[in-house]
C-alpha cells in the first residue's frame, strides 16, 4: 500500500508566503516529498533553494516545461505538482503538467479567463487526474463543524448570508508608492480585468460555497475605487442570489484601514445561525432560535467527529493559516492515495477545494465585473 | 432665566418600553417636568398613570386633541410634548399640537409617507417650533467622538461606509404565533409598505447621516422576505450612494437568529476608519493608516472636550440606552430653553435629529421600497 | 396600600457623580418622591440644587441634624434618606437618621470601623428600620442569572473564585499632582486606614457574596504601594478562604494602567463556571462541564423569571450604571412598602445590599489590613 | 558555512501532540534534518514512524542510551537531540546525551528535582554543549513585541505583575474515569511533588521572565484540591516577589470548567501595561499612561524589526502553536549554527528558553510546594 507521494514545485523560490504556505502545508503530514521543483528563474537561488529543501540536483529544472517532461516520463516522477507562479502563468502551466499525466494544486485564482478555467478542468476529467486551488479560509478545522452543522439541518434551511472580507494592504502600498503601486493594479496582465474581487471576493463566494453547498445563481455588484481614477475595483460590494431562494451579501475592500485579514461568514437560517471571523479562526459562534449564544472551539470533544479529525493540536492551542493549508493537502493526498491503492471513494468525500471550484471562482469574478460595467444589474453566472 | 420647560405625553401609557424610554430620558436632567398627559385610552389606567408620575389631576387628558388644546391655551401649558403613538398617529398628533404652537419629540419612522413629513416640517419652520425625531444610537455619548473625528478630518475623506443592524425578534415572534404575526406584519394601517427598512433601516440611514454629515443622493435596495410570503420584507440589504463620491452599504433584518440589537457601523476613510458596535456601546475602535488599533472609551480625558460632555459618569461606568435618549432630551430642551432665553445658537448648534432627518429617514425608506418595486434599480431619494 | 416613598439626601449637591447616582437611581422607577435635602455646606448651592430637583424651600435643610429631627417629626416627613457624605461622616449622620427613626441608604465603604458598623446595625434592629450600603455592581439585571445559576446547583459545588478590580484613575491622578494626590491619599481622616481594599476591594467581597451566598472565613493580603512611599495600599492581592472549603483569589489595584473601571468574576464549581465582566456588563458566560461556552444576555426569554424582572428594556438595549442603581433601590423601596402595607416578605427576599453586607465590608477591610500588618497571614475576617 | 543541522528524537513516537510539535517545529524552516530516533519501545511502531518521518534505517534505535552512544561516536552524528519522554526520564536521557557530547531540547519541567536541574546545567556548561527547555507561550512571534516595549522602558518601571493559566482537561478526565485519573494524578513517580504547578506554573514563571528580565525572590503559595482528597494541588494561587520591588499574583488550575487552554499575562508599569492572551496570541494589548488601548497585530510595520523577524506570514494570517515551536528551534539551531561556523554571540542573543530557565523552572515548583507545605509562608526560590 502506498503512503506517501512525491510532489514538485513550480514558483515558491526565495522563501516568498505563498511558496512557504505550500510547501510547510504539503509537508506538515509526512504524506509527501519534495522531490522536484523549478522555483525560480534565477539559476544560483533556485539550486540553493533546491538544496536547502532537499531536492536532488538533477531534479531541479530552470525551466517548467522541461520539469513536466522529465517527471511524466520517470518511473518515479513526481504525483503532482504545486504552481505558485503570477496569476497570468497558472493555465498555461496547469495544462502542461496536465499534459504529462501529473495531478495538480494550484494557487487562486484559478485563470484569468473563463474558457482556460473550463478547458483545464476537462483535460483533467479526460486524463483521470485531480485539480485542487488553494482557497485557504474554508479549511480552518473549526470550519468542518460549521459545514457540517448546515448539512445536518442544526440551523434550518438558509435564508440569508452575509461575506465580508476587508484588508488594508492595497492603500498602505498606495501610501508607500503611489505611482507603482497603481500602476501595477491596472496592468491587465498581472490582474487581468479585477482587482479585489479576484484576489479577495473569491474566497468569499468558495467560503459560502464550502460550508452551505449552495449553488449560486445570480450577482449584482455595486464597485468602488480608490484612488477615484484606479483602474480596477478596489471595493466590491456584490448582492447574491442562490438556487432556491437564499439570498446574500459580499463585500470585500483592499483600502479598507485597519484590517490585518479580517474575514467574516455569517449564516443565517430559519432555525438557527452560525458566525466566524478569521480574527478568532479557532471558534464558531452559533445561535438557536429562543437559545443563548454558543462558542465552539476547536477539537471539544462536543464536536462532530469529521470535524475533530481536522485538528491536530489539543482544543485552545491554536492553530493557523500553515494547518488550513496543510488541511487541503492532506485531504488531496489521501484523495490521490486512494486512488492509486484502489480505493478512492471508500472513505467517503475529500474536503478540498476541486476543479469546479476554481471554475467557479473565475465565473464569479467575470459575472461581478459585467454586473458593473451594466450598470450594476443582477448577472447569471453561468453567463460570467 | 428660564432654567426649566414643562412637557407632557401622548401614548406611553402602561409602562411601555418606548414610552418609559421617553419619560425617564426626558426627565433625567432635571430640565422638564411632565405635567400633562394623554397616556393610554383606558381612562382609568390613564389617571393612575399621570398619578404615579406626578402629573396633576386635571392635567391627564382622555383625549389628544383636548390636550393641544388647553394646554396650547393656558399661560402655563407644556413647553414640548413627546408623541410615543403607534406610527400611523403620529402625523395627525404632531400636526395637532404644532397647530396649538406647541413643539414636538417623536418617535421614529416620524410619518407614514413623504408628504405628511414634509407637511409637518414647514408647518413648525412656519411657527418657529422645534421637532425632534428620537432616532436613539447615535447618541451615545462616544458617538459624538466619532463626529468630532470624522468633522476634524483625521479618517480623511470617507470612501467606504458599511452599516448593519440585525436582530431576531421577528423570527423569534413568528416561532410563537405565525399566523396573527404575520398578519399583523402585513397589516399597512400598522406598518405602511415597509417593514424592517422602515423599523429599522431609518436607524443606520440616520446613524451615517449624523456621524459623517453626508448626505445620501441614491439607493439600490434587494429585499429579503420570511416566511417566503411574507408581505413586508424582513432583511433589507442596500446599496448607498452619497453626493461627493462615496459609496457604502446597508444590510438590516429582525429574522437573524442570535442577535438581540447588534449595531455595526463602519467607516472608512483614506487617512483612517472607525468602527463602533452597539453590543460595546461605550468604546469606539478608530485605526490610522499605518498605525496600530486604538479603543476610545468614553469620558476618557483624551476625547475632545465637546464629546467628553456627553457623559454623565466616569469612564467605564457604562452609561445604556435610556441615557442616549437622556442626550437627546438634554439638546432639545437646551435648544427650547436657549430660544426662551433669547440666546438660541449662542452655544453651537445642538446635536439632536431634528424635522428634517425625520423627512430624510421616511424619504430613505420609500427610496429603498421603489427600488425593489422597479428591479433593484438605482432611485435618487430626492424621489422617495 | 401606599405606593410612593417620600426620601431626603445628605451630600450631593453640585453634581457629583455619586450623588447623581443615588438621585437618579432613587427616581428611576417612580416609587420614591426626593422631598427633603441637605445637599451641601453652601447655602446658595443648597437651595438652588434643592429648587432645580423639585424639593419644596422649607424642606432644604442647612444641617443633617436639623433635617433629620425635623423629618423625624413631621408626620409626612421621609421615609429613608440617602447618605452620599464623604466616608468619615457616614457613621454619625447614620446613626443621627436611625436615631429619629428614619431608614438609611449608605454609600459604601459604610463606617470606618466595626464597632461603627455594628453599632448601625444594631439600632437599626432595635428600631425596624432597613439599612442599604450601595455595592452597585452585583445589581446590573443579568448578575441576578448568575445567582440563579448558583442557587439552582447548575455550576455544582464552588471549588475556585478569581475576582479582580483594576482601574488607574490614582496613578493618572498622581501623573496630574503627585504632593496633592499623595497627602490626600495618606490622610486617615478621609481614607481610614486601607485606600484600595476600602474603596474598590469591598466591592469585589460584597460581590461574591451576593452571587455565591458563601461566608468568608479568612484572608490572607499582600499589598502593593505606588509610589513605594505611599503611606496606604494601591494594589491588594488577597487570597481567600470560604466556610465550607472554597477557595479564592481577588486582585485590585488603582494604579493599573489601561482600565477604565475593569471588574472580573470568575466562578467555578464542579459543574460549570460563570465569567462576568464589568467591560461587558450585560452579558453572562457560562460553561458546564464537556459543552460549549454559552453568552448569555439581559432579558432574553431562556433565563429565569427573576432574573428578567431586574431588567427594563428589552434584549440588547444596554442598562448601565444608573440602571444598576434603580435596581438596588426598587428592591430596597419594595421592602419599606411592604412594611408599610404589613407585606413584608410576602413577595420572598428583597435582594439588595443591607446592613449585614456593609458590615462583612468593613470587617474585611480589616481583616486584609491586619493580614499585611502582621507578614501576610492568614486572619480570621470575624476578627476583622 | 554550516547551514544546517542533523537531530534526533528520544520518544515521540505514535503521533503524540508534544512529539509532533517537536517535530514540526524543528523542521518548518529547514535548518534541521531528522536524521536519527528512538521514538517509542514498541519496536514496530519505532521502525514505522522512522520510515515515515524518513530516518534511514540503521539510525532508528531501540534504546537511547545506543543512540547516544553511536551518534556521539559518528562523524556525521546528530548535532542536537531533542527529549519528549515522560517527566521522570528527562534527567538520565538528558545527561545520557550530553555526556556523549550531544546538544540537548527538553520538554519541560526540565527535572523532577532541582540537583537534577542543577547538574545537567552544569554538565552542559562544562562540555560547551547548549541545552532548551521548551517553554512555548513566550514565543508566540507578538510576545517579542512585549518584550522590546518592557526592555525600552515604554511602559516604565514594572509594578505588578498578574498571569493566569487556567484550563479544564484534568476535571473533563476525572469525570470520565475518576479513579484511574486520581490515581495517576497522584503518583509521585508520574509527576513528582506537584501536580498543576509543575505542569503548567511553570510557563507563567517563564512568560513573565521572558518578558520582563525580572528575578524572582520569593513565592508564597495557597493551593486547591479537586476532590478534596487528591493527592496533589490542582488549583495553585502563588504571590510573587521580584527583586527591585515588584510584587505579583500567579493563578493555574487545571479544573477550571469552560477553559481550553486560556493563559492571560498582564504587565503593569508606572508608564503602562501590556496585556497578552493566549485566545487571541497574535495579538498584544498596550496601554500607555493616559492615552487609549493599543491594540497591536503581528507583523504590522509599526512593530519593532526584531520583533516582525519572528513572523513567517503576513500580518492577519494567524501563526499559531507550531510556529511559536518553530521560533524556539530557529534560534536554538541559530545558536548552534553560529557556534559551528565560529561566529556564536556575534549576531546579539539568541531568544529562546535555556538551562538556566529549565533550573528556574524547578526552584520555582520547589518553592511553591514548601510555601503550601509551611502554612503559606514567603518561601525564597534560592532555596527552591
Amino acid at each position: 500500500m502506498e503512503t506517501k507521494l512525491r510532489f514538485g514545485m513550480v514558483g515558491g523560490g526565495n522563501g516568498g508566503n505563498i511558496g512557504n504556505s505550500h510547501r510547510r502545508g504539503a509537508l506538515m503530514d509526512s504524506l509527501a516529498v519534495l522531490t522536484a521543483g523549478s522555483f525560480t528563474r534565477d539559476g544560483e537561488r533556485n539550486r540553493r533553494d533546491g538544496e536547502r529543501w532537499g531536492v536532488p540536483a538533477d531534479r531541479i529544472y530552470s525551466d517548467y516545461a522541461a520539469m513536466a517532461e522529465e517527471e511524466g516520463r520517470r518511473p518515479d516522477g513526481i504525483d503532482f505538482v504545486s504552481i505558485v507562479t503570477p496569476n497570468a502563468s497558472h493555465y498555461p502551466v496547469a495544462k502542461c503538467f496536465l499534459a504529462h499525466g501529473i495531478n495538480v494544486v494550484c494557487e487562486k485564482p484559478f485563470t484569468l479567463s473563463v474558457p482556460e478555467a473550463e478547458e483545464l478542468r476537462r483535460l483533467a476529467a479526460e486524463k483521470n487526474l485531480e485539480i485542487c486551488v488553494t482557497y485557504t479560509y474554508a479549511h480552518y478545522p473549526i470550519m468542518r463543524e460549521c459545514r457540517h452543522l448546515v448539512e445536518s439541518g442544526r440551523i434550518g434551511r438558509i435564508i440569508d448570508i452575509v461575506a465580508e472580507y476587508p484588508q488594508d494592504w492595497m492603500i498602505l502600498g498606495l501610501s508607500k508608492d503611489a505611482d507603482n503601486f497603481t500602476k501595477w493594479i491596472g496592468d491587465p496582465a498581472t490582474s487581468g480585468n479585477s482587482n479585489v474581487t479576484a484576489a479577495m471576493g473569491v474566497n468569499l463566494n468558495y467560503l459560502i460555497t464550502a460550508m452551505t453547498g449552495l449553488e449560486l445563481e445570480s450577482v449584482l455588484a455595486h464597485f468602488g475605487y480608490y484612488p477615484e481614477d484606479a483602474p480596477l475595483e478596489t471595493t466590491a460590494r456584490i448582492f447574491l442570489r442562490y438556487k432556491g431562494g437564499a439570498g446574500g451579501l459580499a463585500w470585500t475592500s483592499n483600502v479598507a484601514i485597519g484590517h490585518d485579514c479580517t474575514i467574516d461568514l455569517k449564516l443565517y437560517g430559519d432555525k438557527g445561525s452560525i458566525r466566524w471571523s478569521h480574527e478568532d479562526p479557532t471558534r464558531l459562534t452559533v445561535s438557536y432560535l429562543g437559545g443563548p449564544v454558543e462558542i465552539l472551539a476547536a477539537n471539544r470533544d462536543y464536536l462532530d467527529e469529521w470535524s475533530r479529525e481536522a485538528s491536530r493540536l489539543p482544543a485552545g492551542h491554536p492553530e493557523g493559516f500553515y494547518e488550513a493549508f496543510a488541511n487541503i493537502y492532506r485531504e488531496f493526498c489521501r484523495h490521490l492515495l486512494d486512488k492509486k491503492n484502489g480505493a478512492a471513494g471508500q472513505s467517503g468525500d475529500y474536503f478540498y477545494p476541486k476543479a469546479r471550484d476554481g471554475v467557479d471562482g473565475v465565473r464569479f469574478v467575470h459575472a461581478c465585473v459585467r454586473s458593473q460595467q451594466t450598470g450594476n444589474a443582477w448577472t447569471n453566472v453561468a453567463d460570467g
